[in-house]
């Protein structure tokens, strides 16, 4: 059965969960064939439990490795018990957040680097890849402020982490969108929330294959 | 610093908790430095907390590469916190399970392949390796049949998979005794404990640089 993988990806505070929500209802009426939103780190029941162990603050200690461990644990339970069986289902998978993160965050902003991320990440996906992926793009100071207004000090583990770090996963992120231009679109997110969302509608109507939409 | 890994494996029902601990408690005053004993998985907090979730039986729909990934999270965060430090500190380490368990329990007994696995601990051990591994060879028969009359019906999520799973395992340990016959040594197990006990310590005592010893 046809089925079609969606990611976003952006920096902290890019407003990429939000974002995915308006789309998905926006896109939803025009779409053939059932669709599935998720989200990582999490998105099934264990894969939720291996979120909270990453993202509490009081794991202050947790090496860098062993963040990229948990984090690629967590996607091949999220592949095995919700992406797989769906994209086998024909449906088309929305997910906030997946391998191109753990690149960016921990294979650049970690500097564990890319490719040895990378390869963690083949073994728990199997290699599984989205068919397209929309990169919110805003610079990194841009993200943080936000967040810093919307969470007033209940940051998790990483959005706690310096500017400093949140550069270093910017351009880890332009790196990986340089290396995949055919899968990752950029979607400029400084702009007004419609209009972000009309541009990555339009993105996802045009890439879809035609027969996943209605007329 | 001059110091030492000894990591202790074997199936299920091997002894191998209680054996490592008498072997300790007989070959510590012959040490002239100081030691370390710890386990796999958990041996630091974070690390635990890992364990807590993979061994829970209430999480069954765990994948095997998920399983194999927390492992190998849960492993880099013992070397990170744990293993490190104390070899760094010139400690003679012992290890309740190291990276061989991974390769036979995920590797071999989950058909996740051996060399796959070995991968992903690659990655999270940085490639340390023990300077001594000694495994209590028992068939897993024998192994299960002790751990049914200790455990009785109380077996975590690993110990409750059926003979089948346990000999894929065994087999999966003796590919990797073959493979590193310098490192491993193989102490029958079968024997009663307090022979099994001596036959440790000597092979300790041997392999053991003479300047970490008393005369």
């Amino acid at each position: 059965m046809k089925s079609y993988f969606i990611s976003f990806e952006g920096p902290d505070g890019s407003g990429k969960s939000t974002v995915l929500k308006q789309v998905v209802a926006e896109i939803a009426p025009r779409l053939k064939t059932q669709y599935l939103v998720t989200r990582e780190p999490g998105g099934s029941k264990i894969a939720e439990k291996i979120r909270q162990l990453i993202l509490d603050p009081v794991n202050e200690e947790m090496s860098a490795k062993t963040e990229a461990l948990l984090y690629a644990a967590s996607r091949s339970q999220h592949m095995f018990e919700t992406v797989i069986p769906a994209l086998k289902a024909g449906k088309i998978v929305f997910s906030d957040r997946f391998v191109d993160s753990s690149l960016a965050y921990q294979g650049a902003g970690r500097e564990l680097s890319i490719a040895a991320v990378k390869q963690i990440n083949d073994f728990a996906t199997s290699k599984i890849e989205p068919d397209l992926t929309i990169f919110l793009d805003v610079k990194p100071q841009v993200g943080l402020t936000r967040i810093a207004k919307e969470r007033a000090g209940k940051e998790d583990r990483l959005e706690q982490e310096k500017l400093n770090f949140h550069q270093k996963v910017y351009q880890g992120y332009k790196k990986v969108i340089k290396a995949h231009p055919e899968r990752i679109k950029v979607v400029d997110a400084n702009k007004p929330f419609n209009l972000v969302v009309e541009d990555c509608v339009k993105i996802i109507a045009n890439q879809l294959p035609a027969d996943l939409l209605k007329d």
